[in-house]
């Protein structure tokens, strides 16, 4: 029998006429002939009670004991997802992340995912239980109690689809799939019926969180597909898939944005390697995600090295960075005052023209560019944030994304 | 180094305060020489939440699932109180019951605990740190989370200081000891400073509910010393340790006294040992717990059986009783209007004059008594509900149990 992985988020689990609306359709998607696993976030109101009850105690709680509160949250939504299937006279066992066999690294609160051992989900599908996981948590080498960070329950999901080899990884949202921008910033956004992981990797990553990148990235690797779809509505979503070369003419797919990252800038550090490759993986040890690097020589012997992080990894980027730093006589600057334009598309670099139209339309508007790069797929700049609106629908109006790809 | 264990409950680990009072309980302890483990319930106010959200979902939901759902209440608190040992500057780990080694049997919501494997709180130890063990629940052999009924965490606790050679067992209430009665029945109850396992068991088991039964018949069986005593006092408690025979003088200890129980009768039923295994095998098949049993033959090929049950058992015990019954035609009593009142004593036994002392204080105040049953070490009688204040008063009064042991 076919097994369908479903995603269902913290909205999506939020209060018991929610928590049943869940069930009845997992119970349906059996009904119609397949196995179903179910992974599961915490409820909204959960994580910020919980949050909230760390502050109260200590404004540095340990990053394992962290893990240890948080992942209660996933624990209390499956048990009552369980409850409700079983009131639908349905069998059904919710695991959590450990029982799952959800296998991480030692890295708390922003743990990946090492390998699903699917043997205990394997076990109940064939005993008849639908079966409920919890998601964004695992268990450590050392059996610890781990959780993969912000989204990380679209990870669980994909790597359990890969681990069960399933049809398919439905990830429910609010949102009716993956739109050519953000709807909230270019209201004439269109939904977009396919996508490949490339494509939606830059998207992810370039702020349409719509899909964590991370899973994305695992979804690529092991060919899983992705329905991207709405909890509130019946239509089909996006699907996120390989697409074949053959297949692709060159276009733009649509315009990320993202407007919660701060630019970083070293003024006039030493021009060498040793220093770029210790800033770089001292960050990557701390599990900060670096974006935009770019690097530009003022001279033979010092430089200027601008990148970009999210908001909130801030204070510990320029701590980190602080350190390396000691009592070198290097500027440090930071601007948060920026936001991230991005347009993406699959073979859109083997058309050069791309980007010249895209600085063309921020042009138009006035909207200077701080920061540039790009990649096979996509062209990102770097622009005022109080400009971010209307960049990005410039640049979505500039690809005439409103009339369908 | 010895080790202490420490035994929180809920209404000591209730609000930020509470948990910052108990974590610094904990590090002078370690600072006055000793390893410590805490084993620690859920916060009371958590696990009513966590009941009321399962009942919003199911009015039957699985035990299993209650399980994986009640078990984050204590997983909450160990974190919590991680938090603020950490806060203090003292290395400390906190651990599920499952990775704390509590391993049980599959009973959900009243499993027993099978085994308890040492070797990862003992690691944390060497390693230094203060280990916080979650109470209440354990795990399967089947990697299945199980809890372990009302009371617990005393029955962790003690067990986690069996298999840790632990040189006492603290546990910390909210009354400053074990007294000769229930103080809000008995104003002039003294406490005891000291008493021996047998008598301690009899005292829990007849509703002295200070302590878990279970848990102190495993301190009997490991000869683990237990100090009850109080979170918010100084003050020494009361030891429960094995009292030599020589020691002991015949003397009753206390009144025990228990309202929370109901009455099954079974009226002329076969006078046969098959109906009688069937419904007290069943019974425990159900983890329900039966105390005074009395059978009184009515003639040769009938009897009456009776017995009590807790009060939150009756509806399910009926139900068994009807399963077993099917369409023969017994007539099943139920009266909840019953309460227990008990002397316990070491060797009471030993002097016939004691039973006859205790109903003769009953009769004193016109309370007929509906069942005696005895043991080694104490007398039992139900009576009226409505008069069970009073027959506690009467015979803690008759025995001079305000005039110290």
């Amino acid at each position: 029998m076919a097994i369908i992985v479903q995603k269902y988020g913290g909205s999506s689990v939020d209060g018991p006429e929610r928590i049943r609306a869940v069930a009845q359709r997992i119970v349906n998607t059996v009904k119609a002939g397949y196995e179903v696993v179910a992974v599961v976030s915490a409820q909204g109101k959960t994580t910020d009670s919980l949050i909230e009850m760390a502050k109260s105690i200590s404004k540095t709680p340990p990053k394992r004991e962290m893990d240890m509160l948080l992942s209660t949250g996933e624990q209390i939504s499956i048990s009552l997802l369980a409850m409700a299937i079983d009131a639908l006279g349905h069998p059904v066992v919710s695991l959590t992340g450990a029982q799952g066999g959800i296998m991480t690294d030692e890295h708390h609160t922003k743990a990946r995912i090492r390998k699903v051992d699917g043997a205990r989900i394997r076990a109940e599908l064939e005993r008849g239980c639908v079966v409920i996981v919890a998601g964004f948590q695992g268990v450590s080498a050392t059996n610890d109690i781990t959780t993969l960070g912000r989204g990380g329950s679209d990870t669980t999901a994909v790597a359990v689809a890969a681990a069960l080899d399933a049809e398919v990884c439905e990830i429910y949202t609010d949102v009716e799939g993956v739109f050519t921008a953000d709807p909230r910033l270019v209201p004439n956004a269109r939904k977009v019926t396919e996508v490949g992981y490339g494509e939606m990797l830059e998207m992810a990553s370039l702020g349409a969180m719509v899909l964590q990148p991370r899973a994305v990235e695992v979804a690529a690797i092991y060919g899983v597909p992705i329905h991207v779809r709405s909890s509130f509505s019946p239509h089909r979503g996006t699907i996120v898939k390989e697409v074949r070369e053959v297949e692709r003419v060159v276009s733009v797919t649509g315009v990320a944005s993202d407007d919660n990252c701060a630019k970083i800038t070293l003024v006039g550090i030493p021009n060498d390697m040793d220093i770029l490759c210790q800033v770089f993986s001292e960050l990557a040890a701390e599990s900060i995600n670096v974006d935009m690097i770019v690097q530009a020589s003022k001279d033979e012997s010092t430089t200027d090295l601008t990148f970009t992080v999210a908001r909130e990894d801030k204070v510990q980027a320029l701590a980190t960075i602080a350190r390396i730093q000691g009592n070198r006589s290097w500027t440090v600057l930071c601007d948060e005052n920026v936001a991230k334009v991005s347009i993406v598309g699959a073979g859109m670099m083997t058309n050069p023209g791309v980007a010249a139209a895209m600085f063309e339309a921020l042009k138009e508007k006035n909207i200077p560019v701080q920061v540039v790069s790009t990649s096979e797929i996509k062209v990102s700049c770097l622009i005022p944030r109080e400009l971010y609106k209307q960049a990005v629908q410039a640049c979505h109006h500039k690809f005439q994304l409103e009339n369908g790809n």
